[in-house]
């Protein structure tokens, strides 16, 4: 028999207790949690706040009915549960933690033997002026949601700032203008939404969608301060000399960070990410004291480096492996490649590994193609276009990150993408990949698929250029594209003109020594050409990637191409 | 410089002949093909039936607009292509293909150095008497498609037969009866729809799905002859008694072989399964003879040994592959495991490597785990009921197949499981899948983690049982269902009935002895029972997976799980 205490109820916590108790019954399992409810589904949030959920309590409950409360866990798997207690001390010696009732300040003692962390994360603190008001919150915890909805639900916002283009303020910045009607503005340091995750590319795309829905999206962007007017309403003033006039609220989405400091002040070893140093058994620095979730650093199995990935579905497995560890079975948690996605007014983006910005950091010999695709046959009437970028080392081949983005299959290609990345395949692998084809799901050939072959291709000496470095492309540029297709939407006036079926009887008309761009509406038929114009002596050749359909950020089925 | 020619103007030969243009563009490629037509979306034919597609040129068209004609793929790819032409001969030693005009008749010769066979398949004879008429087709090729069109389109079919319940079969019956209103009987010699991807308690989903839209299945039905009575109307005669009465049209959808016979004459070595044996540089016996698509047997990479896989998206590959190895680069094909989906009346099935029953007969030492999810987390009101089954091999926990079905999320997790399978993983490595969480797309833990996890426990004493071996359990049950539950589908009279909240109280009640069946709505609770149980000294305890949810047919979101 042992005990075991889990501070924190949240993902990581709830799912080492419910493993361990069926893996080891008579061990006495006990959660201390500070807020006053355990096991809620904090990635729903953001659809509480829309709307799209209803009722507060759906986000803690069981599919049955029942709510996951104290007495749920104790009857159900016999589980204790202390809540609204905090953790005020840990004494590693004598293995015992104490802590205080939040409400009553009564103090007590629990023994343990294994102790596991799931502390979680907590919001960045703003580096600019920011005073205390009921208007300016962080959208962080479930009564940060509470207090959105119940102010919404009254008609007390009109105007709305959301400082952050990460997840958490995109998904917040769409739950309020498409549910609440709320005069929106998104603000963001860096030039594009989801830095971590995206390349300008295919965040621009994103951009649009918001665009499209009268967000105001405010990049590069760097906050001065929030000032309070006479009426106690924050404006919000950035460096560019920009303010946002009074507001009803403020949301502050600048991004979290570990929750340490009570493994800090044990003496945990803290890495420099900021997270809890664990190994792949999710077993800290203390041989008795286990971490897991959004305050521990794991492996990032791409780069082989610690890496934050603050996601509920880790959480869930690292859960699993702390109580497969307590309860004497060899488990490990191999890491992580940060596989995400998210779905702002039908619109979904999706990433997984490195974006090419951050490999480029991290000195790999990283290279690109961009592209668009049907997600099903063109002839399909579902037939959606699909965004990609993928980014993988020229060295060897290996795939780095994908980054997809479209109205149709996303998360599917994603996931299967993860599959191959989190193993070390490359982009040879990619060209086997074997989907379900149905032309009510996909084409005959997938966009994984495509993609292997472009970037084995690039390497081969066809090169594809991004919409964004074609705009700074100084040559002679042909127009593949039938006429009314270029009708509808132009691309560059300096361009030749020739449809896929007769440039080949106008090779010399173009100059051999000079760089050639090959452009047509989503890429293939560029691709073609570009192949085309190589074996026909030209020099300096690329295509295209992602066509006009991609520069243009067309985003809709039912474009021309 | 080579001469190249294809037989056949599908997939694989339009795929090769195009890639190899790219690879040697002095290469003179020519493709021989006996309709009028080339590189038409054959895929789609069901689609052009049920009128989601409306025009038959689309099947043919390019995204852009162009009719993948003749002209298209000489001006634009500079391929010959030579249609209504039957080839007739082909003299190996001199290496010359005589092919005969089917309209005039005129013979003409054309000499190559390289030769790729893409005959693809034709249909399997009836085994049953089978009178000629205009009143009974296959629903092969894409005149069959049109012939069927016009004349649904005109009112001349009201009462349909379709002989054959595998996916050309389904596809065809959905088509028939949602755009037509065609009073529609479906037969199927076996005793369940899609038998070859499909184990009965995964197919009778589907065929809930037909009954709900008034589909006649008539299962484990051999039909004896087909007559015409005085009008010349077909009526299908069954030996168990049965007739269909006189219907309008009869569909021969018996499914298909490959179309070797031309191989043959040449001494092409054919397999064991009638398929063209290929190595996996997808050369035939006769080194300049190349072959791929439906036509040639590939290597099934979970058995090791030659399988049929008639898929366009495996003939695309294969058509690469031979042009890379024409062209003088190494390339293989690895081979499939027949990943494979299919959308009728909004239900999607997936499925990928192999089923239980084809497992077993191959003498694996095969297991498998069913079980229903969400395939979003409950709270989200996109939530959709995923139904699943695993099959492993118990010996190595290795991966051999896995069938979903549902109205959500189902091609996703089929692709990424095809990912693992294709490359010999185990359950293990899908604890460790990595997906792209979010709410609006799906829960912390996928599908395809919690099946690795009852794979694993299964194996560690915790038995999944199907609902179809439940019928025969004689023993104890326990339904740990709330009572709201419980009223709206009753699942076993005899069973006692405890909450999960309460069941821990009772367990004296049962015999430890006698075999225990655990049951709740969809899988989870009863699982953490049966743990209970077996830690309790129970001798037999097993958990009904994918619970009553699957159990009773209850497809739709909205049930009350």
């Amino acid at each position: 028999m042992k005990n075991v205490v889990m501070i924190g109820g949240m993902a990581a916590g709830c799912k080492a207790a419910a493993r361990l108790k069926r893996l080891e019954p008579d061990y006495k399992v006990t959660i201390i949690e500070k807020k006053s409810f355990v096991s809620f589904g904090t990635c729903g949030m953001p659809f509480f706040a829309s709307g799209d959920i209803d009722s507060f309590s759906e986000l803690m409950s069981t599919p049955y009915g029942l709510v996951r409360d104290q007495k749920f866990f104790k009857d159900s798997k016999d589980i204790d549960i202390i809540i609204n207690s905090e953790v005020i001390r840990i004494d590693t010696d004598k293995k015992i933690v104490t802590y205080k009732n939040v409400e009553s300040g009564d103090v007590s003692k629990i023994k343990y033997d294994e102790l596991v962390l799931g502390t979680g994360a907590k919001p960045l603190d703003a580096r600019f002026k920011c005073p205390v008001s009921d208007n300016i919150s962080t959208f962080h915890n479930p009564l940060d949601a509470k207090r959105f909805r119940q102010k919404a639900q009254t008609g007390q916002i009109g105007k709305a700032v959301v400082i952050g283009g990460g997840y958490i303020g995109c998904e917040l910045a769409e739950a309020l203008v498409s549910l609440w009607g709320i005069e929106t503005t998104l603000i963001e340091l860096e030039d594009h939404l989801l830095t971590k995750c995206m390349d300008k590319d295919i965040s621009k795309l994103l951009e649009t969608v918001y665009s499209k829905e009268d967000v105001d999206i405010r990049l590069s962007s760097k906050v001065e301060k929030i000032e309070l007017d006479k009426e106690g309403m924050p404006i919000v003033y950035s460096e560019d000399g920009w303010n946002s006039g009074a507001v009803d609220h403020v949301f502050l989405c600048m991004g979290i960070k570990p929750n340490v400091s009570l493994a800090e002040s044990i003496g945990v070893k803290i890495g420099e990410l900021g997270g809890i140093i664990v190994n792949d058994s999710l077993q800290t620095s203390i041989p008795t004291i286990w971490a897991a979730g959004d305050c521990i650093e794991s492996n990032n199995i791409i780069t082989g480096k610690p890496s934050l990935f603050p996601l509920g579905s880790l959480a869930n497995r690292q859960g699993r492996v702390i109580a497969d560890n307590i309860a004497g079975k060899d488990s490990k948690f191999k890491g992580a490649i940060g596989t995400i996605s998210m779905k702002v007014f039908g619109f979904i983006t999706a990433s997984a590994g490195l974006t090419e910005m951050e490999a480029k950091r991290l000195n790999y010999k990283a290279e690109v193609v961009t592209a668009s695709f049907y997600d099903r046959p063109d002839y399909h009437p579902d037939s959606k276009n699909l965004f990609a970028k993928l980014v993988y080392d020229k060295s060897i081949m290996r795939l780095l990150g994908l980054q997809l983005a479209g109205y149709g299959e996303v998360t599917r290609y994603i996931d299967s993408f993860s599959v191959f990345a989190s193993n070390g395949m490359t982009c040879y692998d990619l060209i086997d990949f074997e989907h379900a084809y149905t032309p009510t799901h996909s084409g005959p050939m997938n966009p994984l698929n495509s993609l292997g072959a472009m970037a084995i291709s690039q390497e081969e000496g066809i090169q594809c250029i991004s919409y964004l470095d074609a705009k700074d492309f100084i040559g002679q540029i042909i127009d593949l594209r039938e006429e009314v297709e270029i009708q509808a939407n132009p691309y560059a006036e300096n361009a030749v003109f020739y449809s896929i079926m007769d440039y080949r009887m106008h090779f010399n008309e173009f100059d051999k020594d000079k760089p050639l761009l090959v452009v047509c509406q989503k890429g293939p038929r560029s691709y073609e050409a570009a192949i085309s114009f190589i074996q026909n002596g030209f020099k300096d050749v690329r295509y295209l990637g992602g066509g006009v359909q991609m520069a243009q950020q067309l985003l809709e089925e039912g474009e021309l191409d």
